[in-house]
Formats: C-alpha cells, structure tokens, sequence
C-alpha cells in the first residue's frame, strides 16, 4: 500500500518538550511525511504545549492528577481519536498507559527512551546510567508496549559516558541523537517501512529503490563525541 | 610509581581462548608490557592450552567436574601465586569464581563479556540479545566482582545487531571488538592507568604526555560494520 496522504499523528508531552519540538520542525519544513493533528500533555504548564502553538499544531492538557489513571487515558484516548489520529508518538511523555489505550493503538505507538535498552528502564533511564558508570549510554527508538519501557527496538544510538559526567554533560550528548533517530524512526513508520515480526522489527527498503539493503548503521563524530546509529540514518 | 618490570599476568580460559590468544600474540610481539606467567582451564581439551603451548606459556589445567569449586579454585589460587602472577585476565572463563579468590586479586582481576553491560548479562550474552533483539550488541570489559558480570567498567564497544542476525553473523563483529578493547583494558592495567573510584574507573593520561585529555571515544567502520568504543582506542 501506498501512502498518498501524509500519516496523522497525536504527539505526548510531559515536560519541556524537545523532541516533539524536533518532529514538528522537520513537519512543517515539509521533511516528514506527517500530520501532526494533536499535542497531548498530562502538564498544563508543559514546554511542549508552548511548541504545539508555535507550529499551529492543536493542543490538549489535562492535569493527570486531577482523575484516576482510566479515565484520564479515556478522555485523552478520545480526543486523539476525534482528531483523527492513526499513530501515537510519545515524546518524553512521563506516565505509563493504560492497556484498553496501548490496545486501541497497537504497532501505531512509538517512545524514545534515554538508554541503550534493555539497560536502564524506567523514568531515570540517565540518572541511573550514571549511578553504576558504564563507559556508554545511548537511546532508543521502540513500539510501546504494556510493560515500561519494552516492546519491539526500531532504532537505537550509543554515545561514550565518561568518569566526570553528570546529568548536565551527559543529557545534552543523547538528546543530539534522539534529535536524529526519532525523526528518522517517525519516517519510516509514515512511509509504512517497519515490519514487526515478533520482537524483530525490519525495515524495508525505500519504495523509490526497492531492491537496496538497509545499511546495519553508521558511526560518526560530532563536537560533542562520537556516536554510533543502528540501523542506518538515512538522509532526509 | 612507574613500573620497570612487566606485568605478571595469569589467564583463564574455558574454550577456544580467542581473546587468550590475542593477549598472548600482543605480548611476544613486545605491544603488551606484561609476562604470561601462566594459562590457566576447568577444561583439559580447552583450545586456550594450545595456544599457550604456541606462545610457550605455562599452563595448568584440571577437570573442574572433578572437585568442588570452592578446592578447585584453592588449586587454581595457588597455582596463581607460585606462578608469581600479579594480575588475573578471565579470558572466556566460564565458571564463577570463589570470593576468598577474588578478594586475593581484588582491583586485579579483568573479564570479558559480550554485551554491553549492564544488559545481558550471564553465560549467554549473544544469545539473550538475539532473543529480545535490540538494535546495539557489543562488549565490556569490567573489574571482577563477586556478582555475575558486575564490577566496574573500564571500556565498551558496539556494534549494530540486524534483524537477520543470529550467533554465526553477530558473535564475529562482537569478537572484532573484543580483540580491540581487551588488549588496550590490559595496556592500562599494565601501565598503571586505572584507578578505581567506586563504581568509577577513572583512566590517567599516558605517563609520556601526563597533561593530555584521555579521548571520550572513537568510532569507525570496519568491514564487519560500524562500530563504537569509549574510551578511545590509544594506538599500540
């Protein structure tokens, strides 16, 4: 099947909000085949509800305290159907859901997380690298779902951790990459190229060069160090 | 303190010994500043013991089938110090080993794992990848603690894992790596260059030039792929 119109997506946001921030750029410069229809936040006073207005993007908050966990995900499981949304993609959205939501949503739910999984799950994914010191950390790219922080691995990157680092030095380091693999992981889900096959997730190839192999990743440097990518960014 | 005299180092080896042999190759060719005063297996047929007959290295063995562990490592301990060994170098070595034996080498005993810790760790890292599928594999090499595969990390690498992937395809660009990280892990040991802070493993510049940044890693493509490795490779 072809896409002839661009995928619609609902975008959650707990906090301050940068990698949605990134996916709605790379929209609205026309580099994503994407509609983004509806900003979610369970925060009110959320970053990510900022960028949503910047980019004329439809916002909805709710203050998640103010309801058990069912019925806030019902009231936003609602507005993201109203909107029209066919996938889901959480953006350092900060609360688990709800299994009648994940299940409404199956293989149309990404979240990028801040640590080469299976390594440091959960919400401290960072601080909790830097608690027992490996030498590199990383984030991930991967199909939600009940469990946190599980679910089918689409892409991930490594960076180095060094002795010295702290959140402040480290976070900086990772998000540069999840800058570069969500909106990668978000492309090809709108280009219909992911394949689940069990916990394997394949990536077809391109539609305009069907017969090419998908690179098994790529290394590189940046002025913050040097990272390594798998599979392989594509230009976009 | 600087050392004039070689390292004296024992190894431990279960199976076919690839990373024994690599160590023992680095050092007859005078890259290592280290002396294998001794190989050591649980297994007579060990393929390690061949290489130590090539390399003219000692080597002790004993059917660990044949006595409780706690005996079997008092034999393997003192074996260890009439050799004279100041340092142990688990290279493929498959058994746990006592706490009296780790407390004697306690900050000298080095292992090999191939995972980036802390995923996977246990006797089948490649395996347990290869079933949750992860898009990053790789290797640690770590201080020994009384725990499985815990202890503090002296350096990783990674490598992409491909869906396609199984044992065959993917323990060989781990091993790449393995022959890279562990000879440079045992270059610092030797130099004196590691010190333990904790869960820390800080490593001092190179003795030549005492006032250089030591890199936070370095990446590169090799023709098993890209590939990842903090800190940075020194050149020896």
């Amino acid at each position: 099947m072809k896409r002839s119109e661009p995928l619609r997506i609902a975008l959650l946001a707990s906090g301050a909000g940068s990698n949605l921030r990134t996916l709605l750029e790379h929209a609205a410069a026309g580099r994503l085949p994407v509609k983004p229809v509806l900003a979610l936040s369970n925060n009110p006073e959320a970053g990510a509800l900022g960028h949503a207005k910047t980019f004329e993007v439809p916002a909805w908050s709710l203050d998640s305290r103010s309801l058990p966990r069912e019925d806030f995900d019902a009231a936003m499981l609602e507005a993201i159907k109203e909107a029209g949304a066919e996938a889901v993609i959480l953006a350092g959205y900060m609360r688990l859901l709800s299994a009648f939501f994940i299940k409404d949503f199956v293989g149309r739910i990404l979240n990028i997380h801040p640590a080469i999984l299976p390594s440091f799950p959960g919400a401290h994914g960072g601080r909790d690298a830097l608690e027992l010191r490996p030498r590199l950390s990383g984030c991930t790219v991967h199909f939600v779902e009940e469990a946190v922080d599980s679910g089918p691995i689409i892409i991930q990157a490594a960076v180095p951790l060094a002795p010295d680092d702290n959140l402040d030095s480290l976070m900086p380091r990772i998000q540069a990459l999840e800058h570069r693999i969500y909106p990668q992981a978000v492309l090809w889900l709108a280009q219909d190229r992911l394949r689940l096959e069990g916990r394997r997730v394949r990536l077809l190839p391109p539609r305009s060069s069907p017969s090419a192999n998908t690179a098994l990743g790529c290394a590189g440097e940046s002025p913050l160090g040097p990272w390594l990518v798998s599979p392989a960014l594509e230009d976009f």
